[in-house]
């Protein structure tokens, strides 16, 4: 039987709330067995763009990656936000390495090529997540501590959106160990009622998803979580949870199977 | 007998000139056997710091790193140039991993405290190199790519000096490797005439040094540099070198022994 790893996606909007943030580290350091964490950082890396007089575009809810973007979130992703977070880890007794993709070609991608006429820049598409080297470095006892950038092999630092890495991440473990991956954010879980925030919807098949979707009840950003989430079951990965970031205990959300 | 293993630091200078750092990955990455690369930034770090409107303040040629400069240096250390460095090294073959000294834990320092009425903020001066994990790594086909950043084990990163890390680390590797330090920069070596850059002093020991000091050949930055050198060599280290960025060799430069 394979052992159990635990992934925990966390948002930018947790990462940069001081409050949620401890909360979130302490609960994760708590995790017994092998785990992983992927960090987003969009928010910080908005407020870095604009001390620094760049302006953040996005289209469809993401970010356009210039090459001045690219080097903001270089630093922020990369460094301000993962190398927090390592230490912090480290306080915490886990032996956290902060991972871009481009770190023992961990995840390499490929530009996204222009498409309906939006250039989204320096932004990757992941090809190729390495399980077997992740499962090396957790089989050592280390914690990966992933940010959101990949690499395309020929010397280029992508900007990448932290749920596929999360996802891609998931699909390349699975084949080494029983992957729970769980995507904390600011809600308690997928809401049936987006007024209501207790109305968590337990479990998402797909054909639960192709329902909901079809009668409005899952709209906008949830949509491409709840897909990315169910291409990792179809993958070979246990199970996916969306849940409230200080909520990470495997038994809160909604789970998706 | 012990395997070979080289140690480059490539200062800040070299970083930022294009010219100069494509020349000096070329050559890193054609050096056989196992390595190390370990930068600066420090003249990134002024501009980006500058363009976010916060002021660079030195004492004798070292960084007062504040709360607001801590950031910066870790965006720009353990981010933008470390993760640039480790995508190109990828891009050469070169299986790079990023890491600051809070990565796996690899170097532990402690906050400089309060001396002679100068508080430097958040520099760490360094505690513990973990020379093992470091080897395992090293063991396992991957090439180090160290950014001047510790940590507390608090939580806290703190800012390091740069030849500081590669010093350590060095000595930290030498019971495990037959190990060369090369520290790279703008100068043919250690100069006898400041105003004739070929006038490079082939080989220091301890007593040339002690004579080159008090009779005001060597002066200024140079001397803790050397001194850094020297203990090394006491350490254990077979041999450092300081040469050009683009003579990284092992034959070039001043030899320190």
């Amino acid at each position: 039987m394979k052992q159990k790893l635990t992934i925990v996606k966390v948002g930018g909007a947790v990462v940069e709330d001081e409050t949620q943030l401890s909360l979130l580290l302490r609960d994760f350091s708590a995790i017994s067995g092998h785990k992983v964490l992927i960090h987003g950082g969009g928010r910080r890396a908005t407020q870095v763009a604009a001390s620094l007089g760049i302006e953040s575009k996005m289209v469809g809810g993401r970010r356009i990656t210039d090459a001045d973007m690219l080097s903001v979130v270089t630093m922020v992703y990369g460094g301000l936000v993962n190398k927090n977070l390592v230490a912090r880890l480290q306080a915490n007794g886990v032996n956290a390495l902060g991972l871009t993709g481009a770190d023992i070609d961990v995840i390499r991608s490929h530009k996204r090529p222009i498409k309906d006429g939006v250039d989204f820049g320096f932004v990757g598409d992941v090809d190729k997540a390495d399980g077997q080297m992740l499962s090396k470095l957790i089989e050592a006892g280390i914690t990966p501590v992933m940010a959101p950038l990949t690499h395309d092999g020929k010397g280029n630092i992508l900007n990448t959106n932290a749920d596929t890495i999360a996802s891609e991440t998931a699909k390349a473990l699975a084949p080494f160990y029983d992957v729970t991956l769980i995507y904390s954010f600011e809600k308690k879980g997928v809401l049936s009622n987006p007024n209501d925030d207790d109305s968590v919807i337990p479990t998402i098949t797909r054909a639960d998803f192709e329902r909901y979707k079809a009668d409005g009840t899952i709209s906008g950003g949830m949509l491409p979580k709840i897909e990315n989430a169910l291409s990792a079951i179809d993958a070979g990965v246990s199970r996916v949870i969306i849940t409230l970031a200080t909520a990470i205990d495997g038994e809160s959300g909604t789970i998706i199977s």
